[in-house]
This record gives structure tokens, sequence and C-alpha cells, in this order.
């Protein structure tokens, strides 16, 4: 039996996960497998861009002394298929946005602003050098910076390094986080539960709170409360190709007799950083290092398991991904009176909504029990609350933070 | 050659969009599949939860008679094994949380409240009937809804599903999409470009939009400006098993001589709904159906491409899955004088952060030109401007819409 030491403050507890949490290593992916991502490359452009004069309409290319008169249509240039001629005055192309220019094209005359009569195009009095072309090189030169180290890769981002003619690029990747529910009370879903048995709800939100956030890939594991399985379980896991770089573990951290995972962890060599935090719900939080690997241990509780994932495993996976590890607290005023008392700092899970002149409404969302799950799926933000007794009106300011 | 009708006002062709676009039939996906889904059936408790009177500390079940005694430790009951025996005054259970009382056990004494001396435990003066544990049935009973149809499946709604026993769910699948690049002047990643022609920048972005909203299962295909082939390359995607519920072409809907997108969509049957919006970027854009698949062809700049999937592509697919189509627009302050001039809609990407107090501050982000992709890759809003001329101040009050 291993005994938590004395609760650390939240405060401390992040700061200390974070410290813990090393920036991954780059690693080259496929474009698609990129998105959202940052960049760990610049990328240039391969080519001046645009890479010829382009027309951006559909028209006449046509030199400026043609201006009022009929030059003789001499071509027709299609996007993709650049025609090899040197515009003289008098002549003129019909060409098709995005095409290259020809040689000696100065102007480019949208086909509504003129008058086709056989192999002659009528243009309008007035010219204007360069209009409905952009210049060859006028948006990037061939070589300079079409994205930069450290870029987020938003779908437009995407679409800058596919302009670059990339195929792959060098990003901060995503964590392999293994997740592991502890417990011999655990049916998986599927199986025929027996007497005395509970489902085991917490893998599966687990790997739903990593898809849903993009913070990771998981892979997902069963163990029962046998130390013997507990100890293989995991060394399957670290043995893995590729391991995984996190480990998220529920269950098993409290002092009770059948609490393995702290002594299950010291045996694998596991560095036990901080193992109980002043909060409500997860006081038992566990957080170890192995090496590089960063383990967490939530307790059982479905509640505990979420508010340790925002709180501290989606810190450390965004740290680790390049991201801010954090997002700023909102503002946001009760729908009702509401009141709490705890001896700890309190997070509370709400559904929080705009009103109707914009500012946030909050609705603390209170189950009939801390397995009572479905009175609080719909839930978007926690509210949180220093330790102390709290009785708040109808319209009181509270402090929030989203869950995504 | 098509020519298109008159242009219609945005709110209209997202009207005529949004009609057509029907929810999408149900079906049945494993339950890491399903998250974020809409949930198409109600899902009950499949046992009164918790489904036995259910410890919540690890400690001693005892009889209240024994408050101040000590009571021998007759059994101890692990999470997840009964034990069948009746507790009699003067006996007690040693009890882990989340293992099943036996019957007779009135209370649970948290085992730092005790004193253990040998085969018996010393309990405190004062019990409490009922405390530290949660008695069967009362979070839920068996056969009562803990999701309802129409439910989102947050992770929290995941590990209610997982409650009750689900490995499957059947729910609003995601549209599966074809996104499609038309324009003989592209090249795909990868491939050498040749002289005339750009690397295909849409495709990828589209299918990126896809995978960072969630709103589509993309699939990815190619084409060029000939007409032929167009064809052949819709037949193919259509006859797909299966085939996609949602075509996105860019390119190929202006008024060109090659622009061969109407007419092979009509060729195959599809009836054009609209063709030509009063906005910029993205006039040319078509919406067409073809029975109860719908069709997109956006016109080929990058930022058109954008512009028509935020504006009417994505409030499509947010219909077919049961989401809100769309989302309240917001008000931001300009951090700077801005000016802009247009006769139709207008669409400004720009970059969107919360100010000091709160507000929402708003930068506009302006390339060298429309396939400047690069100086607008961190926009994650756009500002809205009706038809006219606006010239605005620093800290003019401006409407936007997220990105995401």
């Amino acid at each position: 039996m291993t005994t938590p030491r004395q609760p650390i403050e939240p405060a401390e507890a992040l700061s200390l996960v974070l410290e813990n949490a090393r920036l991954s290593a780059p690693e080259s992916l496929p474009l698609l497998e990129a998105v959202s991502l940052i960049l760990a490359e610049e990328i240039p452009a391969e080519h001046d861009l645009p890479p010829f004069d382009r027309a951006t309409m559909d028209g006449y290319g046509v030199r400026l002394a043609d201006a009022g008169r009929s030059p003789r249509v001499v071509a027709v240039v299609p996007a993709g298929r650049p025609v090899e001629l040197v515009l003289e005055d008098g002549d003129a192309v019909e060409i098709m946005t995005g095409a290259p220019c020809p040689q000696g094209v100065e102007a480019v005359v949208k086909v509504e602003s003129t008058t086709r009569d056989g192999d002659r195009v009528r243009l309008p009095s007035t010219l204007e050098r360069g209009r409905h072309i952009v210049a060859r090189g006028s948006e990037h030169r061939a070589g300079a910076p079409l994205l930069s180290k450290g870029a987020r890769l938003t779908p437009l981002a995407i679409a800058a390094a596919a302009t670059a003619g990339r195929a792959t690029v060098r990003v901060i990747p995503r964590p392999r986080v293994a997740v592991i529910s502890t417990g011999a009370e655990l049916t998986r879903p599927g199986e025929v539960r027996v007497p005395g048995r509970i489902r085991d709800s917490n893998r599966p939100m687990m790997a739903a709170l990593l898809l849903e956030s993009g913070l990771g890939e998981p892979s997902d594991h069963s163990v029962t409360d046998d130390r013997k399985i507990i100890d293989e379980t995991l060394r399957g896991i670290l043995a893995g190709e590729p391991p995984p770089h996190v480990l998220v573990l529920s269950g098993g951290v409290s002092v009770g007799r059948f609490d393995l995972v702290p002594e299950a962890l010291l045996a694998l060599g596991a560095e036990v950083v901080f193992h109980g935090v002043r909060q409500r719900p997860g006081k038992p939080l566990l957080f170890a290092r192995l090496g590089e690997r960063l383990i967490f241990g939530l307790p059982g509780n479905p509640l505990s398991v979420l508010a340790g994932f925002h709180g501290y495993v989606a810190p450390a996976l965004r740290r680790m991904m390049g991201l801010p590890a954090t997002r700023p607290p909102f503002s946001a005023h009760l729908d009702g009176p509401f009141q709490t008392t705890s001896e700890r700092h309190q997070r509370v899970l709400a559904e929080v909504t705009s009103g109707a002149d914009g500012e946030l409404i909050a609705r603390p969302l209170i189950g009939k029990g801390s397995g009572d799950l479905s009175a609080v799926q719909g839930a978007n933000a926690y509210l949180m609350f220093n330790p102390g007794h709290h009785r708040l009106r109808a319209g009181a300011e509270v402090r929030g933070e989203w869950l995504k």
C-alpha cells in the first residue's frame, strides 16, 4: 500500500506536468495527416508564384496600342497549355482564366467587354496596362518562405504547402497515448456483465476525448486489479513498436489494498512526480515519468477521469504538440442560485450558452451521483471554485474553462 | 458554354442549399467511430445503476449497532467479486471502492477513521446510515433512458453508452464527400510541374477542411478540363460502392470556353438549383442536385473554394448530420482603419483575437493576390460586408463569422 504525500495545489501540479512535457520530435507526414499540426520546417516557394503572367479572366490578351480597334485573334490559350508566340500590335489571343499570357500581352480584356467578329475582336477604347494579369512572381519569389516553421497547418496552410509541391511535411506529430482502465470490477463493452461488475466507461471516454480533441492517437488496453497482470500489461505496452509517449491509466491510485498502480509504476522504474492534488474531483491524481514518457494515473471515477484529462493530460499533450498548453478562462453569469462547499479547489461541469446580448450564461450540471454520466453529457465547460463555501445568487459572476 | 442566370443573394442561396440538404439515414457504428455524432436511438440503462449497493470508499462495511465497538472482520470484499454473506451485528467486512456491499451492510466507514487490531476493527462512536454507499438504482433504474435520441455523442455521452453496455450505436453518420479539382493547369503534389501549370492546392485544402471540421469523410479525385474525362470521372465517382452523398468540385464553373462542369452535370441528369451568387469571392458558385445527392461547383480560386466551403458546403453537411446548420455571427472591433468596396456581399478573411477586457479584435488579412495563401493562413474568421463602399476607422464594429 502506498500513501499519497501531502496533496499539492492544482497550479503547482500543472506546472510540474508542463515542466516534464517536452516538445515531440518532428516527423514527416503525408500532407493530409498533418492537418492542424505545427510545421517543423520552413516551406519555400518552389518557383515564382504565380509561375507565369497569369490571366485572371476569360477574355482576350491584347496590346495597349489596339485600344478601340479590332485586332486579329491569332491563337487560343487554354489554362495549362502555354502558347509559344510573341504578340505584336494588331494581334490578340483568346485566353482563359488561369492561362499563361504569351510574351507581349500587355492586358487582358474580359470577354464581356468585347465583340467577336469572325477572327477579329472589337476592344474597348481604353485599356489599362496589366489589367486582369497577375505578374509572374508578384505573390512570391522562388525560394521565398511560403510557410514558416511553427505555423499551424490550417486548411489554407495545407493549400500553401500543396502549392509548394509538397506531398509530405515535417511536423510536430500527435503523441501516441496508451489508455488503460484498471479495476477488477470492469466488464468490456459487448461482454456479458456478471454480478458485482460494472461496464468500463473510462477507456471509451478517454479514447473519445483524444479523438474529439485531436490531441493524441489513442491505443487501448484492459487490465485487472491483479498486480501481476497490471505489470505484464504495462511492460507489454512499453515494449510496443512504437511504444506510446504517454500512458493514461484510470483507477487504482487511491490508498486501497487493491490500488496497485503506484507500486506497479515504481516496479517499472517510473519516478512519481506527485500523487495527490488539492482538487475535487480527482484528489488522488498521480503523475509519474519513465524516461521521457509521461504517466498519468487518474482516479477511477468517470468525472475524475474527465477532470484529469482536461486539467492535466490535455495541457501536456498540447505542449508536446507545440500548441499553447492552456486556454484563457472566461467569465460567465449563473443562470440561477448555486451553492457548493469544498475544502479543495473544485471543478463543476456546466452548460454555458450565449445570452441575448452576447454575455455567457452558465448552468451548473449536477447528476444524481458520481456515476450519473447522462445528466452531465451536455457539459461544454467547467466552473472553477476556490476552496471554501460559495453561496451564489442568480447572475453572479463565475470563472469558467471550456472543455475544448 | 453555359451562361449563369442572374446572380441570387447569398441568403437565398443558403436557403436553397439547406432546403435540399436532408438529414442522413441513421447507421450503426462502433462506439469510437461515433464520437461527436448525433444519436439516432434512445439508449436505456441495461440494469439498475449502480447495479448494486456500491461502496465509494476503501474501508469497512458495518452494522450501525456496532458504532464505537470493534466488530470482527469476517471477509474482504474486493471490487468485482461479490461476497455472498449476510452481515450480522458484531461482524464487519473489509471493502474496497467500487465493491458491492454484502447484504446487511448499513454504512461504509473510511479506512482512515478506523483502527485495525488483528481480526477486529475499531469503529467511530457515531455511524450514519448509508454513508459512503451509493444505493442500487439510485442513479438510474434499469430501462430508464441514459441517452436520448438526438443527443450529441460527447466523450461523456460515449461513457454513458459504454455504461449501458453498448459497443455500437445508431447515429446520423458523416456524409461521404467526393472532392474533385478540375483544371487542365493542375499538377498533383509530388508530380513534376511542367511550364504553364500550377500545383493543385484546392483538393488538399478541401480534404483538410473536411478532416479539420469532422463534417465529412473525404474521398479524392483529379480531373482535367477535357469534357470526356470529366464525364468519365463523375460517372465513376457516382458508381462508387458506396457512392458519395455530396460532390464538391473546384473550378470549371465560370463562363469560359473550357468551363465544362455545368454541361457535364446536366449531361449526368443533375438539376442546377442556382448558378451565380452576388458575393465576393465566389460569384460563379453552382449548386445542383442529382436525386438526393448534392453537388457544389466552387470557382477555382482557392479563396473562393474556402468561402464556398464555409458559406454553403459546411452548413449543408451540418444539416445532414443533424447539427445546427449555421452558427451565430459575432461582433468585433477593427484593429486599424480598413476600407473595401464591392457591389457584391463580401467575405474578408481575418484574424480575430480577444482583447484585454474580453472584446474581440479583428485584423483583416489581405494577401498580395488571390493565390497568396500564405498571407491568410492564420485566418480564423471572416468579416462580412454588405455591398457598397466601406471606409472604416480603427475600432469600428464589424460583423464576423468563425471559420470553425
